[in-house]
């Protein structure tokens, strides 16, 4: 079980979480914590009670006590994830072939593009699949909530969805969504990072995952990573090479969510180890 | 206060300790726990209480109820290093400069050498010295104790000394030494690495800090590194780089041991983050 | 047009070949030299002649004159790849992906494996599939050479194929052969390199892709990298991290080798950039 | 000897100038050429001419017909720095101890600072030192000037110097100037990039070493380099591990300038390997 908490920070308050799993019999396999701004937060990973449910109606208790949020998961479940795709293919592939090799806990369940061209890949792999043309702004986000109103998901993932989420999107939708920007952040914010990169003589091009917020690339970053490029790299190279650095940071983010070590907070995150 | 600790594993474990601390008042500023091999490991920090040794001495009952060894420091004394060298100038200088620069929480008590070019350096910084020679190969071990048996220090660090550390000389020394060895072990053991390196035509080059024990350079593994090196490289080149990965990986295990982060448990190093 | 070559060193050796490109009015778009242990190894990349065998033809004369062995290629056509794997299937499909996604210039004509399980995934993607049981040692290898000698291809890659390559085999096949091996050779050689790393309690996990030669995990290297582990990774931890490296470096080293980047010679490499 | 030139692209160009060196039986060690934007760039690498100027002033003319711009180098001569610094230690220590341990191919010819503190490390090293106090600003940089006029030197490095360079300045000063800033630039330019990234909530911290122009941390990048950073680290502790990021890209950037590896042009660099 993984139990993902935050609280006002006082003292005591690793004694008082942990004597409410010894005193549940739980052995605490993996506990992790850290202090910021006068809060506190705690990943706890532990053997399992023989009911979670039962488990989180105790310990709400607790929590209520020190004004903690928190969440418990079982590891045995997969975090279910929405796909959004455009044309471009890598990305998603590569979230795929993690729930293939079980490299990521997840289960897809859903791909929503507006390009058809995603749908032999989605059926290549069994995967449902929704076709959303996006050229009348407005309406194709309202199909996409009729659909993910009859879908049981826990995030939306953006595998290089070139279109912009809209405000109105984001408050009829309730789970987060992780996004791909194929910059490292604050850098280059907009859709034509690489050109400006290179424009700029860079040595060094990065990728960057957040959470989507109602500004546009400036959600709270969950993963970021860069490679060096030399004077010989064309734009067409950096691309390419880019490409490869936006589906590690993107699988990582996605690992990280699934695995439940990310905490959110005032616009930046706690990924635990 | 940094407390470093382990035991066989049970439940309950972090309760009773952490309830130790609440009920001293002291806060936990960062808790790290790991378990391996059905031993239970963890790393401390909480404020500090008015006296250091009066806890220990109080945490001494609790620890022999649960088989635990553990030691507590703290965090405004330095650690104080004895400097092992020979002519090889660079990693000694990354040493001192790191004290000088705070970047270690370290005081050089001493330096050793069999070499009197080290002697300048050494008075520059106001370090004391001493020469000995390494001609005659077991009377100089003997010179060696007897200056530590006057020095106050906690930790050797052979920075790139040369010769070999005998049997003998680890039996009679009982507090830590830690050394640098020239590539990533265990690949290419021994004098001449790099050599061996550019022979075998591989593609990356490393450093590789550990504990000396009576084996040569098969001690506990504290840190290591690599860079990547191409065909231009020549074996002079690979020499220089690998100086910098040295001083690196060298540096790095030193910060890791003077923060009280390294648990050394059969022939394997827990290393705190 | 690339042109990879090499030959005894000497003077002028890049004003006769470059005079040659300038006399059939070829731009040289990129050149890379390189000269070790007396030898001079030199790539050429080059707008495209009307007649890239005409060139080669006429280029002999030039390189029988300087003792060069060369090798030239249009960048049009493909690099022709036969995939040997066993059960694992992260690996190959990397490399598949690759094909897909031309991040790699590759064409994979063939899958071999000693597990049906591969089956469906070649059918996926319209990709020739043999199964050849790797029960009875010698004659499934035989089976392999009929097999090879009815396709057109350029190079063999060992996606984590896990039955040993006979030296029978070597000799009666002229084409490379690549593998990947999942450590950082020539640390922790043969089949259980991550069980050897967690007992020899190392801070770095690596791969290595190689040419293969009739001594195991000895061929000359092509590309390795490495990623930091701490204590916390599990065995079974190391073994799903040290997949991605591995996908990672075996992907690298076959787009270098479909780049026409890489000479073999002496037992080493030189791999240009 | 070290060639480094460049002119505008045509067929041809790398037999004229191979040719050239092979009629002057020169050995060609290391030929490294990149084309850009409609320029073709070289560095050559080759056995030393008995007269380098005599080389220089012969070289002139072929230069001439193919409108190239180029400078020739001895490899015995070293690089002659200046370094301006303020009370930060860290970086100026680590050019002074790259001079010593020759892993840079430089000579401090003086140091310039604001501080008095700097001195005694000046003197240690026996450097020329002036300080030049910075409270009027305008008057401290015609001291500068008249330092600098006495002084044969190539580049002047500014070491953490945390004045900010006026426009008079740089048009009296013809030799490069060499800046460390201490983010991944573009993002987090000006005087407080830590902060603004803790804000920001980034996962990577970086530095930048760029020549200095006009508009402030706008001039073309030499080298950059990043480190991942957790949740874990404080203000002050991403301050710690900037500095040593920061000490080696500016090595990184210096080391390349003084092996002659650089041609800046139009506000981006071509760095050799």
């Amino acid at each position: 079980m993984i139990l993902l908490a935050h609280c006002p920070d006082s003292t005591g308050l690793v004694a008082k979480i942990s004597n409410f799993f010894a005193s549940d019999n739980l052995n605490i396999l993996k506990l992790e914590e850290h202090t910021e701004r006068g809060q506190f937060f705690i990943r706890i990973q532990s053997t399992t009670p023989k009911n979670i449910s039962d488990f989180s109606k105790r310990f709400k208790k607790l929590s209520e006590e020190i004004d903690m949020q928190f969440s418990v998961y079982s590891e045995q479940e997969k975090t279910k994830v929405v796909l959004f795709c455009s044309a471009t293919l890598p990305t998603p592939l590569e979230i795929i072939l993690g729930e293939i090799s079980e490299s990521l806990p997840i289960e897809i369940v859903h791909i929503i593009s507006n390009h058809e061209t995603i749908k032999p890949i989605a059926e290549k792999f069994n995967i449902n699949f929704s076709y959303v043309s996006s050229e009348e702004n407005n309406l194709h986000e309202q199909e996409h909530i009729k659909i993910l109103e009859n879908i049981d998901y826990d995030v939306i993932c953006l595998a290089r969805y070139m279109k912009i989420i809209s405000d109105d999107f984001l408050q009829k939708i309730s789970n987060p969504i992780i996004n791909i920007h194929h910059s490292f952040l604050p850098s280059f914010i907009g859709g034509r990072p690489y050109e400006m990169a290179f424009e700029r003589g860079v040595k060094l091009i990065g990728a960057t995952s957040h959470f989507v917020t109602k500004d546009l690339d400036e959600g709270p970053i969950i993963a970021q990573d860069v490679f060096h490029i030399g004077h010989g790299l064309s734009l067409q190279d950096m691309k390419k090479e880019g490409a490869n650095i936006e589906k590690k940071v993107f699988s990582e983010a996605i690992k990280k969510f699934s695995e439940h070590k990310i905490i959110e907070w005032k616009g930046r995150t706690i990924v635990f180890g």
